[in-house]
């Protein structure tokens, strides 16, 4: 069998990890080309796991008839643009998350996917997640009966900066988009209805930025489950990463990962390890599993795992979700699409 | 010191629990008179626990001079009435929840309680549970910085008859109480706004008789940290009470009691117990240690520990939330009271 | 059905609990004497518990015909006369652990059980602990299959005095005793064979007192299955009680008890509370339910639960292992009896 | 820095480990060369790591002087005559366990070591862990106090076959030297006196073969702490690696990696994963690691973390152990030295 020829557009760490997964994961695929336009990024790329060809221009990589799939790890704003040239060039397509802010542009990568039938994945790495993914399968295999109510819980370990919060188009996109995206795959069906709860509690400069730290937003889904997100942009402790689904016949709940099971018993307590603090820690495994999909996919012409439709939804999430605390109602999504 | 004689008004299930707490295990009081209107209840507990005298009259108990404190375990319409009636007979009272579903008569219990300096503790037992209660030592004793996000979780084995549902008031005050009760504890402030979210999945019935039995409110406290409550009234493992305090330092969370630390590893799966999945096993400790707490308020002339404020201010959320509910729109506490 | 009449003999610590027992969780008995010869601990049981006689004379109990059962709660030296002459007067009798330290009046004590017909139950508490018989539950109902391994932790959370060490007895007779009867109640069968180590790293003047304080025994069992203990006097985080049994079909393992469920997770760590510190605390069901099974083998004339062969066989198999560690090889059960 | 080249002597399951870790996670070095005298072992693993230069005859290896380091990977009769020879040609030399199961040749290889310069890594993996290493972490700064009682439970999931049993040289050469390691790390010294059990219940033909599948091994420390050892050849519920020390302030233990942190809750109880079933999976990342370990000491020069005193020690206990059980009394190891 052909091995894959694989571009990455945007050589920083999200780049770096793909990079990573297929060199020592994937076989089936290797990493041909990488671009980026930032200084000797791309360069650095190449050297660390020995790709032949790097260059700053990302249409050196659409250009190439060799490249068969290309990941479009830039920055957001660029998302679509790469992935519709890149599609109409032939090449299946790996699209980091959000798609786009703008619903029609999404709309737009969507239709380009559908005429071109190229294979369009985007980058919800945590439904690959060794925990996540099996509270998922227990949702979806009958185990817990009829779903009733989805709990996700998603705290970062310390908070971004208050010009990145300024800039990140807000939490709603910027972080809870994943945990939007993770309701609806624990749910099996889309969200009707957001009610939003934001406020600064971490930083008062996040929030004299026009942004929240602390929130909680409340779902209604299609099949008539409830369910709530709480996140924040600190948590002492580490990354924590929780998910509950409770349904007519029971619940399935994970538990944060730590570096070791041990537990320490002194006369101060018995004490157990933290959450992994660092996403690439605690997510790096998903972020292969992601890609071992995505190269599956093509090689084996069957559906990506996640599709536009999730790019879509997450998005329109956050917009009801961002008009919620604004107007401080709840939503109907159907005002958002 | 002398003896406190105690009078229990209402030998039911509740009234029950209470004659043991004192029988067993407060030396400092005694169950010297119980009444009951319905059939011989009264003589029942009587015997069971050795009290030495019984009638169906309430007033039996308020009229005897050497009764010195009362305890209201009657239907929840007449609550107010006695509790009132004991303390202008200079009771103390003991009363269980909810105080009354009129918020003007619950203020009708608090103005007597002034004017006669009567001691009036309700009877919110989850506050004295071995694991809420260590919550919310480390909310309130600093360990978890300021109070960011609340979640509480709580689910009932098994749903009562669509005709309990229907004549109970509504989840929300029949089952919600303890939550909002909780909640104010753990945050150590009151709420200021509700919103609620509320549908029948566990029994079509229920719906049919105009209430919910799957529910999620969350909650903006007056220090402006956020809450979330859940309520089921089936999961299918048990009696599920969880809750989870979230600061600036870190969190606090407890998980249910099962009946023993086993742990069965087979080929099927690593095996644990389930919750416990009776109210009086989770409980039973808490109703005897609130009970412990109303006989010292006494004998030592303090404070009691949980006073008509709790009283007065899980009803208003109660009300908050099933208007909430009945209008989609979250609804501010002022608006209630 | 009448109550039955207990009178108790010795009003230390142990009687102290059997009356807690009776009077407040055991409507089918109560305590009707009380003897101790030392200063008024008779008296302050029979008020604490309201018991109506009291005197420094046991045989004021013996000598009673009310009297139906007796509890032998006296230092050890005393168990075996004093079960002996109480049970030549009819009376059924609860004997505390060590029966006796010479196996020849072990064996007394049990030849009269015979001939008089009389209950004899011996205080193998642990037996009775929810969490050591779940485990036992499981291994003789066939869950985990032949039973091939089993493991025993016991562990003081702080050492005695070396006075007390050098007057009890040894660390084996005094305190491994409860987990040699354990050892043989999970295997539902006796051992053969025992290999005793054992050192003083706790205090090294138990040393001195020609005493070990920690310690680890092996033990071959009947049935084929092996076994090891390890005891030490101080454990820094409590009390320490555990065991596990491993068959041909899976494991059962138990954990410590704590006072609540309560996870913190701060940047400290992760900590859960510490196993409960005293061994009333941890224990007292497990008397509580001791001494229900008593009574009740009584009242329904059936079999007691823990007769006078676990009596003799953990006193049998403190003295292997003493002779074990003295003489330094494994020492088979046959040579002691 | 020159990238290290790497010669593989043994092309099965355990050389393809090391050859994994080696392309993938260690970027100073290289797999230049893989020999193995079976079929077309070695042109496997050459084409799935992309290794340049396979063959038959280790003596390639040891005779091209572009080779660093050997990784000797054999079977173990061979163990030392490859590394001794390896060591003569100046390779640095990486050994799998046992080194030999004759102590004369253990102290060959040591004496090469020492005569030659060159490091010498025993592959002992397990001490590079997560879990044991991080135990024995806590067992070495001072955690934990000083170390009075050390256990170890490690159980396969299945057992071998008796052939496999039989020719094995024995459960405690075999299977037991890992922990035998694993006692001794923990302990931060080596082991004086050994007592050994050991039966067959798992498979009755292992038995007949002259071996055991089910054992407990008591262990005396230099240091004066006691330890205990249990094995068995087949676990029903997975993989059994489990290690506890216990020291004057405290206790440090670790329990079983499962494949996720779910928990599931039903009517049918609370089940968690399983421990992880093979041993690629629970130990891979420790391969990696004394991989890594070994490499960092060749490039640094500095020492090796598990030297030939371990792969000496282990065999001198596992000798000890079988003497013990042959002979039924406890055995000094200087009895075997």
């Amino acid at each position: 069998m052909k091995t894959l020829n694989i571009g990455i557009i945007g050589a920083g760490r999200i780049g770096n990890v793909h990079a990573e997964s297929i060199t020592y994961h994937i076989p089936q695929a290797r990493v041909a080309r990488v671009s980026d336009p930032v200084g000797d990024s791309a360069r650095k790329l190449a050297e660390r796991f020995g790709v032949p060809a790097y260059s700053t221009d990302y249409m050196d990589i659409i250009n190439d008839p060799e490249i068969d799939a290309v990941l479009v790890c830039t920055p957001t704003p660029t998302h679509a643009d790469i992935s519709i040239a890149a599609m109409k060039a032939g090449k299946h397509v790996f699209c980091e998350k959000p798609v786009h802010t703008s619903l029609e542009r999404i709309r737009d990568v969507a239709k380009t996917a559908e005429e071109t039938g190229r294979k369009l994945q985007i980058g919800f790495n945590r439904r690959f997640d060794h925990n996540h993914r099996h509270v998922q399968q227990l949702a979806q295999d009958g185990t817990l009966g009829s779903i009733e109510i989805i709990k996700i819980t998603s705290r970062d370990p310390e908070p971004p900066s208050p010009e990145y919060a300024a800039s990140s188009g807000g939490l709603y996109i910027d972080m809870m988009i994943h945990d939007f995206d993770m309701a609806m795959f624990l749910a099996g069906c889309d969200v009707t209805e957001v009610y939003a709860m934001g406020t600064s509690l971490v930083d008062p400069r996040i929030g004299q930025a026009g942004d929240v730290d602390t929130a909680i937003v409340t779902l209604t889904f299609e099949n008539g489950a409830l369910g709530v997100i709480d996140n924040s942009r600190r948590a002492a402790y580490g990354y924590d990463q929780r998910v509950e689904v409770f349904g007519s016949l029971g619940m399935a709940a994970d538990e944060n990962d730590g570096d070791s099971t041990v537990r320490v018993s002194t006369a101060g307590g018995v004490v157990s390890d933290k959450p992994q603090f660092f996403f690439l820690e605690r997510y790096m495994q998903s972020f292969t599993d992601e890609m071992k999909c995505f190269i599956q996919a093509i090689t084996e012409d069957s559906e990506v795992p996640v599709g536009i439709h999730a790019g879509l939804m997450s998005v329109v999430l956050a917009k009801a979700a961002k008009k919620s605390l604004d107007e401080h109602r709840p939503v109907k999504i159907s005002e958002i699409m």
